[in-house]
């Protein structure tokens, strides 16, 4: 072990295997490794080849070992470390491993930022003010003004709309679709995470804060178990100099956000991109904490419910 | 003048001249000038300043003489080389001028191009197959296979589409509107050149072909007077390892495209943003041929009916 | 005369000369007539046919003498006087007059009536609760809460919408399209007087007040000239036993509102719709108060600039 | 037994049993009824009260025996029975029983049948040819026209919409939701029966042809057993001067379709609609034939692999 992840430092293991049965070679692009602004978190561990590596292979049918498929590495125009290949006809799976180590802090809160006005903005921040196909930022002009044009400006502001969001819009898995729109999260109120994020990236928007949505991992760290792992979806608000992570779905802080990408919204850092039909035959992600013997932490319990002295 | 301006060899001066009305100061960025990589066809004439210099003033009201405002220029990350200032409140006129050597050929046909494989394009192309604000990919697959699935390939294809679009869709100024997307324009049949282009760009994407949206201008060159100036909207295809003009509005060769920004749509590429409110109250722009001392080149008439010799 | 244009008593003419060219025999649909609960009030005049009536005429091209085109009436589902018949080839006007004794006030008001539980709702009202091609009723639950949801009840309610939409909603009469629904005019917050009834409906109805569309004519009566005249849309509450009704878009009351029909938006009630291709080459519609001689009274001026005393 | 279940005819049963969970006393209405047009289908046997009542009772929570509800009806502008009743706070029941004689044939069809011109369609037709909210007609025209604008007329015309949309549609029960539109139908390609319905339908008004919307019962009857059971959605044309059955989702022929309601869209024909919070907590309808002594009849087995003789 390095001496890094001593005092509050801590591993986190990340985890995937996704697998897509092909009827045809198929070019894909997939956007899963870490983003390149947190690869110097990549634990230097002895013996264990920690590299963040994708590696693609065809499994079946009729496949004896698994053949090792060459990938193109490339940086998008966000700078998001992207992999293109293309995959085999048959059973290919995408896998990968890492391990990262965390400050053991949940995310920094900027309390009290004043707003940026818009002429003081960074130039490269400017793209993250307009509308993108799932942030329809022409159209919440009004919207926003209503729910948000008194609600005071800076951090407080994008607090906010984070929160409203959160308050407003219920969580159904079942209710996620590709081609759901801030808007259609607006109206129906029901969503997945991306939805979250997509409504109040839009709104933040329309109120001059520039918003990018981000995909990564949120494990379940030192919080009790919540159900098996998913990549998560954030996003991001920039206000003081930097950007800030925001999560409308999950509204507290967490420890041990991962970012694999940014972009404009979930068209520009779709985990996986085919190009042609692919179907989905397993889907497995895990993120979890390490000890120094690179055995998983166990989760604190969820909280019971209250006990109360006996009265006599 | 220089020498360059012989031969076929002609030259296009466009010049603009945008007001608007505002009620407080203005944050503004505007895409108004030439595309970098035109920049080169600027042409050198003595005792003229030819620069694609934006002028940014406050003219009014109760305004002496116009007073110029500072200017930030840079590049945003499709490469377009953008203006951003704070416009004071009043009347503030941009205006600009420049004058290009054309070759005097209309843009090149890519007749015959083969079809590119996925796994062959530029990464910095893959972009432009992915969906955006006015361009839903995402809601037009069943639709793009129905109508060109068995339209053949590359050039071919491309055309098929451009030309499908030109034929469907019915110019009209008075339909235009800041959020018709491709769908839009793919029901109601309706619309002003950029729809068209929207439309066109989303069938395109759809059959695995980067397009890109275009601004520049296209005046009246060599073509009878068509009416008033403006911005035009084109796009362009990825095929044969380069990018080629196409336009589903304006569907023929014409002399003189001069490229001022490219993105994924019209929501990158707007010719000004204002974050605040901002009355437009002028909208000038003309593009024509002038000659070697700079007067403008009369336009052939528009063809008459048909003579008939006399029958005795 | 008759006895009953005395007192406070007023009459009020339409007319209208409606004309489309057609480029082949066209069925159309037309909804010109007064609603049938209004025909008691068609004056009654000696010496004159007041009978509303329709009539269709084929004029050109080349016609020495307008043929008349035979029509069929029928009441719809909502009991409007519908029109159907088959428009030939050419030029063909649709044209009428009618006058009504109104009783010279404005429309009533239902100040304090409190709200209905929808179980005591009478059943035929029921459908005026449900969404509609342009008033997704399905789509605004949310919305609606959001706004209204802690803004009483009853009249106040329904008051309190129509004067939420009139004062967000921009008049703009090129902002009109056929497609436009309650969502697109809340979004936009621009539209025509269609478009402020309909997301008033839309919200009316998402508080369980039902709501219906109407047409009808709404001329300069007793006010200044407003500009050319225009068949007029307005909707209906209903509260207290009756429907009620109210305009988001003339936001106050109106003499001479004169009803022709409604449902539950505009699809419900075109005042035209063609079978076909049909050119609309001539829209006239105007509606104003008659003296006992019939002659249009005079309309007063609109006021002026205030005029202040000289000071000395 | 009645005489009229000899011969080619056969018993059918349907019975339902839906429940909700309610907060607070909750105005509701229910198209749960037979259709008045087939109530005299319903069968006549000794001893058994077969008049296809609808029971609402409160049924829990700490209610010692079911509580029933009274229950209003009422018929709707489109002649469909409805009920209306206040359902109290708890778990409310809404059943149902009823045994309907069916002629044992598959629906009719209408083969080679021609158009019926627009100025031919009775009065009461035409609002099928309107849209409606889930049936955007006026969103459809120039695609109905590229798509069908040469593929005959009359039944011919309605047959190919409906095998069209059939083959293009692929059914995912998942991907239901409350506020899918034909044009989302269209865009999406997936869905439930009521979607393969709305595209189907507005396809249908597009081309002249009146559709409307059909709700009403399909069993598993002398076909193998498909699942469980539920309502289903078809609709119909009108053409030779009668409504015809037409079913995009199941495309085949059917014994014992039994018809509820009818109207523009699912909008008009709810199952249930509740006017206020309603968590459904059990769903169950089935329908099944019987034989004269009221048992179920079973159903013929699943085609199994074909078996081939042994070759020696």
């Amino acid at each position: 072990m390095n001496a890094n992840t001593k005092g509050l430092f801590l591993l986190i293991k990340s985890e995937y295997d996704i697998q897509f049965r092909l009827i045809q070679p198929t070019p894909m692009v997939a956007l899963l490794h870490l983003h390149p602004s947190v690869e110097s978190t990549l634990a230097v561990i002895d013996g264990i080849e920690n590299t963040d590596r994708l590696k693609v292979e065809q499994i079946g049918p009729n496949i004896e070992a698994p053949v090792e498929i060459p990938i193109d590495d490339y940086l998008d125009s966000f700078g998001n470390r992207c992999s293109r290949f293309v995959a085999p006809a048959g059973i290919v799976r995408l896998s990968g491993t890492n391990i990262i180590v965390s400050d053991g802090y949940p995310e920094l809160q900027g309390f009290n930022l004043p707003a940026i006005p818009v002429e003081e903005l960074p130039a490269d921040t400017l793209q993250f003010l307009l509308a993108s196909r799932y942030c329809e930022v022409d159209r919440f002009g009004g919207i926003a003004q209503d729910l948000f044009g008194h609600l005071g400006t800076g951090w407080g502001l994008a607090a906010a709309i984070r929160d409203w969001v959160h308050e407003k819009v219920v969580f159904d898995y079942k209710m996620a679709r590709a081609t759901k729109t801030a808007m259609d999260v607006f109206t129906e109120r029901i969503g997945v995470c991306r939805d979250y994020q997509h409504l109040a990236v839009t709104l933040s928007r329309c109120m001059n804060i520039p918003a990018r949505y981000v995909t990564g991992y949120i494990g379940d760290i030192r919080v009790p178990f919540s159900g098996p792992g998913d990549f998560s979806a954030w996003y991001q608000v920039w206000l003081g100099g930097r950007w800030w992570d925001m999560d409308a779905r999950h509204n507290y802080p967490r420890i041990g956000r991962i970012l694999m990408a940014t972009g404009r919204d979930a068209a520009d850092v779709a985990i996986t991109t085919s190009f042609g039909r692919a179907e989905l035959t397993r889907f497995y992600v895990e993120t979890y904490e390490i000890d120094a013997d690179l055995r998983p932490v166990p989760l604190p319990p969820k909280p019971g419910p209250p006990i109360t002295a006996p009265t006599t």
